[in-house]
């Protein structure tokens, strides 16, 4: 028992204040076809008190009391060093990964989830809309609410909806209502089914739909709440990132190489690396890997455009990496990384060559799972193994520099709601898929007259 | 902050060495109709190693480096105060509970999973067979065999197997093997699937037909394990109630009034309670709470005799409360209480009065299962909500009396591999079952000419 396999923090060593990346970087506003769109502008969609944080540009942000009790539900969550996968790799590297699987939702998305939904109370709101790709947000804020008292609706984009059945009965356990997007409860999902009966639904739509319920309830008491993308949930989502310095330092690090995590719109990625990028501003050596899949690769071989964040355009534009707000990725498993768009914040670091995104396929994706589940014994949601396969190839390439690098990566969410995919991968019964340059062309015509960043 | 919710330990805080209550316990001799069993007897089922665990009467066992090694890879697990539990009740009790589901396969399983495997493998084995009732057990060892290298064959009751499909998506991906119990591999399967080929499966059944492939082996590599009952489960559990009673004393507490587990075969309970009936046999004043459901109702109902522990007579005889080792519970989703009867040092305590079982009906535990959701924010198991209802219970009692009560419970396991219990709850599509006498008079028949302990 000379090592530690897990470096714990005690409650009273959590972070009390959020990293707020925008401080350090000048990401363009938000735009409507007249110009910059203030914060009043975002009213009917988000509780102003969150607005306010949206648009902050202030370094570090309080951590209200009433978020830190919500959070000490299951926070501070323990780092892991991978000792196991290390020896399977035969690497000199050391590898280390943040355990946000331990939440009840299992994944990390309670952090923002418990915040927004305090501060939508704080604001007199009483009931919340959000969507779900794979179902791990959906869940997160019917958790949240539950928590908290409030009502919960979810539109779950279809193909994961159809295919998960269980996370739908998560959320119900939790008293949130769950339907399957689009939907004939909007306009917004009435338009999509019409022209498309069969379609497998796409995080814009519901994003789309469930944007309608909140900014069309006349009583002012709904509001929408998003699990990515945005500043604030970003800002949220950094607490990851703050104590797993504070346990890097614990283990006796002095610095870290390499940092990686997987980014669908962005935020379990923002979480622990934003606060490693604080560092790098500032003079430190760390390579900041996003990894996303290759059949939805936004950061890869989407332009840097203004674009909308929803299909249905009701959103002000952002600037960002996007493959178009109509593009409706392939059903691959990884639902969470099936978003067109990547979180302005995350958008701009890579536009200023601060991090180095990397796609995969999932054939390498799944492969990467199946070593960790049998060495560090953890089932990774299908979204994770991204990032486990990226440090895989990492830790293979310190082998041969026969360097001893220390590499650091979100373990973002557990498996076990999402085993489908592994059984069809173990029956081989998956391929991959490699987005023609044609169907880039195509779905970035829909931006084609927008103002350019 | 001024309360802290999660009470932890370090690595170098776990208990060194486990208590086993045959020290302080005299517990009938394993029996065959001619008489006392020897240890050498079991060597085609269990290796030597863990032979002379079930045989030892030493009060403490060291833990073994090698285990200590596997047991970090979770362990030691949170202790929670459950505040929001008790203010939604407005209890004057101090509830605690011992969360359990944070292991990677989400119960208390893999404490002896992971120990078997380990002794397995010191005795030279290569591969494990065993069965599984709501799927846990056989997770636990498909993932504590994956981290070792062994081959693992895992016998699942088939009305889980049909119910649960995603535990055995969970063991595959750890690579274990798993087949619907009754199946057509074993001359046990293919007795019951003649006479009732539409049956549900028992626990016992698939014990049989496990320890008939290891067995009948010829290589002489492979060897049975069991989840719960015996006394070296116990004993490998009773790392749980070790650790809590230094977690509660971290919290401040003195004195603990009353401690309540779920119990189907025993093991979770026996883990977290028999290091408090040892405080209890020297003089401390400790109510026991084994819980159970009503529709298998071994403690309550049943009485204490010698019987088998699987249905195909296999296994030498031991002295436990039992509803007969041919009884065949209703299929209610706590698959892992469905067992006929229970472990013989749990039995044993009973029986001299040490502890004060109960029996609760599925109603009452999933709505105890939903409000500690909303509140305390994790999905408890099915078998862990029978806990969860005598927690209430005994809090409400706390209440009448207005007595500061200390009550810790063990958190079993999450339910998020259960769901569809609590969509058939929520629906409103179960009811409750009491088991009619003459079922069970019928069921004692048939060892009405077996020895009397």
């Amino acid at each position: 028992m000379a090592r530690n396999r897990k470096i714990y923090l005690r409650e009273d060593e959590m972070p009390r204040q959020w990293y707020n990346l925008a401080a350090d970087l000048k990401t363009p506003p938000y735009m409507s076809p007249d110009g910059a769109v203030p914060p009043e502008a975002w009213a009917p969609v988000f509780p102003m008190n969150l607005v306010e944080q949206e648009y902050s540009t202030e370094r570090w942000i309080d951590i209200p009391e009433g978020v830190m009790e919500l959070l000490t539900r299951w926070r501070p969550s323990p780092l892991h060093r991978a000792y196991d996968l290390e020896e399977a790799l035969g690497t000199p590297a050391r590898i280390y990964y943040k355990n946000e699987s331990l939440s009840p939702a299992g994944s990390h998305k309670p952090n923002t989830a418990v915040t927004q939904a305090w501060y939508n109370k704080e604001f007199g709101i009483k009931r919340l809309t959000t969507e779900t790709g794979a179902g791990q947000w959906g869940s997160a804020l019917s958790f949240a609410c539950s928590l908290i008292g409030l009502e919960c609706k979810v539109f779950m984009v279809r193909i994961s909806f159809d295919q998960k059945p269980f996370r739908k009965l998560m959320m119900q356990t939790w008293g949130g209502i769950c339907v399957a997007s689009p939907s004939n409860e909007t306009q917004a999902g009435k338009a999509i089914l019409e022209k498309d009966p069969d379609t497998p639904g796409s995080l814009g739509i519901a994003i789309s739909e469930a944007i309608e319920q909140a900014v069309t309830d006349k009583s002012g008491q709904t509001r929408y709440s998003l699990g990515s993308v945005t500043n604030f949930v970003c800002l949220h989502q950094t607490v990851i990132g703050l104590e797993t310095k504070k346990q890097l330092e614990k283990a006796g690090e002095k610095k870290v190489d390499i940092v990686i995590g997987c980014a669908g719109g962005g935020s379990n990625f923002a979480g622990l690396s934003f606060p490693f990028l604080y560092d790098k501003m500032n003079g430190a050596d760390i390579d900041i890997i996003p990894v996303e899949p290759s059949s939805c690769p936004t950061m890869t071989r989407g332009p840097y455009v203004y674009d909308n964040g929803d299909t249905a355009e009701m959103v002000p534009l952002v600037a960002m990496y996007s493959l178009g707000h109509k593009f409706i990725p392939p059903p691959i498993h990884a639902g969470g990384l099936r978003y067109h768009g990547m979180s302005p914040l995350v958008s701009k670091a890579i536009k200023d060559g601060l991090m180095s995104p990397l796609a995969l396929h999932q054939l390498e994706c799944y492969k990467a799972g199946i070593l960790f589940s049998k060495t560090e014994g953890i089932i990774p949601a299908p979204e994770t193994t991204h990032a486990i396969a990226a440090t895989i190839r990492e830790a293979n390439k310190a082998k041969e520099e026969g360097k001893e690098k220390v590499i650091v990566f979100n373990f973002s969410g557990h498996g076990l709601m999402d085993l489908a995919g592994y059984d069809k991968y173990l029956a081989g019964e998956l391929t991959d898929y490699e987005l023609p340059d044609e169907v880039i062309r195509e779905n970035l015509k829909v931006i084609e007259n927008y103002p350019k960043p």
